[in-house]
């Protein structure tokens, strides 16, 4: 077999078989194949696609190219939760909590933020001394012990996806769907969970600019989880204005922590019980999804969620006394309101211009060797639909080098105003089973 | 500017400006690119093409990476002469000191053959002595003194195509006829000709399958040529069968020779005047094609042709009494006739098949690194719209190392036969100026 061949074959349109990925994927990890060949290939792939059966293959051969974490010894249906990323994005800090504090053991290995979304691992690392490193053994014991662990991927999952992506990067193959579902399946069935739950968002803020595209990469994530044995589902959810109302790492916590307690924004709270409910059906914890909202309500209602995300920090070595107190987070510098200058009900709320301002205050990383600083951020007092007079404040911002002309018209562009009443958009588009 | 976001923008589809073709090539001779993304973006254009304007600016950009060679010391207009390859092709043999008894300077670089198609230089080459290695200086003095040279392409010549076709040729981009045609071009503007004359052949033999792919080759190829200011024409020429009966480098000589003589069989000859005929032209020796075949006949008649491929071989340290007495040629050890078990008229001659046949015979390379065994090959009896009784010879095979039956079959294999009579096929289809 030569790969010349097979990029020839992918490039004429033709399907790769069960070997030839192997011999691809296997040749590429050990470096037989170089990556101008691979390259060359993905971009093939980028104009003619994978059907199912060869994006299944791949996402097999990529994710046994190293270490599969076995949670056997885990008792229960383990469960674990993807989202694609978006601007304001904490779900995750609500929903393992609220899993895990109904007795459905969450498992769940997370990855940093690049570029306008933030990742779940640094917001964690904005809680002090919080570590997410830490060994199978550790992980399965903590998991075991309080239902809940979150920890940073192991440096020998999947090192196929490691190279492909860090090749993708540079060779404008980012955008291609059979390789996105591979890449993002192919680390989840190797972090080990029985089940999977997605959210896939689209919109300005998020990865899949069209809801067409994220339903795409949905069904074929879940062709992907299903051919592999694993119950996977999706939900297609909007990212056409931030989540919630805080982004930035600590402030993200915080209002993750305020959702926890009961009095989180409503869109947040919203994806978080939806999306739970799913998991709990698919951990068999309840059989339909109004029982299965009533017990995720229930333990907030009666601290039991909050309680577990205290457990969970101090189980990781943080400082617990921040969850009961987050007024202990460190505050920025300085708070500036952005005042309004126009008057009206907003209709557009540019997610992706906000995310940029929060990295560009240093709340997220341009390249991969950028540091965070946990405490900047913005923090929304008006979203789509609402209604705004002039000099009425639209965005607190949390800074440590006040605000440059620059990002304050950045700030003032995101928001879109009309003089009709606008209807809040929907949150959730479809959920895929 | 970065190279992704220029790969991301051919991908797209756009158009890429003179600026970035400059920063493209320069960046990869320099090996600022690496080949991971050249090997990307080249996979992009096969896909979605590069337009007149981005595929001279590329071409200039080749050309300009090394050496330009500098012929303006040698008197009148210089021709120079490319055919895309195929089998049987010793055009260039013929036409060289066909052109140059009718006083046009011929200042020629040539390549060697890989796969089925041979190359000028080796079959040069099997004229003892020979030598096709000669000083820029050299070679000028060369064209000034007998009109005629041909020489091996220098070094320092079009250092951006070594590196691409090198790229192009273990990634599947070999076929893209913005990527072939910058890659003949570059070439052909670098060696400093006034005039190029192409030779676009298709079929089952030649690079190019398709007459329209021929075409849109040639017309590529035009656009290129008189963007930089050079009088560019194309033949497009059928490859379905052999030129002329030989296949094999001393054989392919030898039936050279017979045609400068007046010998040599119809198609090679006709193919020849005509192409002859426009360099003429484009070297302002005539102003029409009528007069200019009459002078070039006559250089056949009164052996003025045959007497200027001597002169050359002479002045290239090469044995001109071979050129006298082609019956001096080392001979294979042994001629086997294949005969054929059909009988009928032939309808069709693989070429291809038989280019390959006399490659396994030793009289081409499958690899850069083979070398040629210079006397074998095969000899046709018969052609397209011959009739052939069973029994009777089709191809005299000329081996060191007897017929394999697997070849023979082969062989036998590439003749298809009608019971009714059969049309010469077309040799010329069209001619761009």
């Amino acid at each position: 077999m030569r790969m010349v061949d097979l990029i020839q074959k992918k490039k004429d349109g033709s399907k790769l078989t069960e070997e030839e990925i192997h011999f691809i994927i296997q040749g590429y990890v050990k470096e037989e194949i170089p990556d101008y060949q691979m390259s060359a290939l993905m971009m093939a792939i980028c104009f003619k696609g994978l059907d199912k059966e060869e994006t299944a293959y791949l996402t097999k051969e990529m994710m046994y190219s190293g270490d599969i974490i076995d949670l056997s010894q885990i008792n229960g249906i383990k469960v674990d939760k993807h989202s694609t990323g978006g601007v304001g994005d904490k779900t995750s800090l609500v929903l393992a909590p609220l899993v895990a504090a109904c007795h459905v053991p969450v498992a769940k290995m997370s990855g940093r933020g690049l570029g306008h979304t933030g990742g779940t691992l640094d917001k964690l690392e904005s809680i002090p001394h919080l570590s997410i490193d830490m060994s199978e053994e550790q992980f399965i014991k903590q998991v075991n012990d309080i239902q809940i662990a979150i920890m940073g991927q192991n440096g020998h999952l999947v090192p196929a996806d490691k190279k492909m992506y860090a090749l993708r990067d540079v060779t404008a193959t980012v955008a291609c769907i059979p390789l996105i579902a591979s890449s993002i399946m192919s680390k989840k069935l190797a972090a080990g969970s029985d089940t999977i739950l997605l959210d896939v968002k689209y919109g300005e803020g998020a990865f899949m600019k069209t809801k067409e595209d994220a339903k795409e990469l949905a069904r074929t994530m879940i062709e992907i989880g299903k051919s592999l044995g694993r119950d996977t589902r999706a939900i297609i959810s909007n990212m056409n204005q931030p989540l919630g109302n805080a982004i930035g790492n600590s402030l993200e916590v915080k209002e993750a922590i305020e959702t926890l307690n009961g009095n989180g924004p409503s869109d947040l709270l919203e994806l978080c019980l939806i999306a739970g409910s799913h998991m709990l059906m698919q951990a068999h914890m309840s059989d339909n999804l109004i029982q299965a909202r009533k017990m995720l309500q229930e333990t907030i209602d009666n601290k039991k969620a909050i309680h577990k995300l205290k457990e969970m920090v101090k189980a990781q070595g943080g400082d617990e006394t921040y969850i009961e107190n987050p007024q202990k987070f460190k505050e920025a510098k300085e708070i500036i309101e952005v005042k309004s200058t126009s008057f009206g009900y907003i209709k557009d709320l540019h997610a992706l211009t906000l995310g940029l301002v929060s990295m560009k205050l240093g709340g997220g990383r341009e390249t991969k060797d950028d540091s965070i600083d946990y405490s900047v951020g913005l923090v929304l007092n008006k979203k789509i639909s609402d209604y705004c007079k002039k000099g009425e404040t639209l965005v607190y911002v949390h800074t440590n080098k006040g605000l440059s002309y620059e990002l304050k018209e950045q700030i003032l562009d995101a928001f879109v105003f009309s003089q009709d009443p606008v209807q809040k958009p929907s949150l959730i588009d479809d959920i895929f089973i």
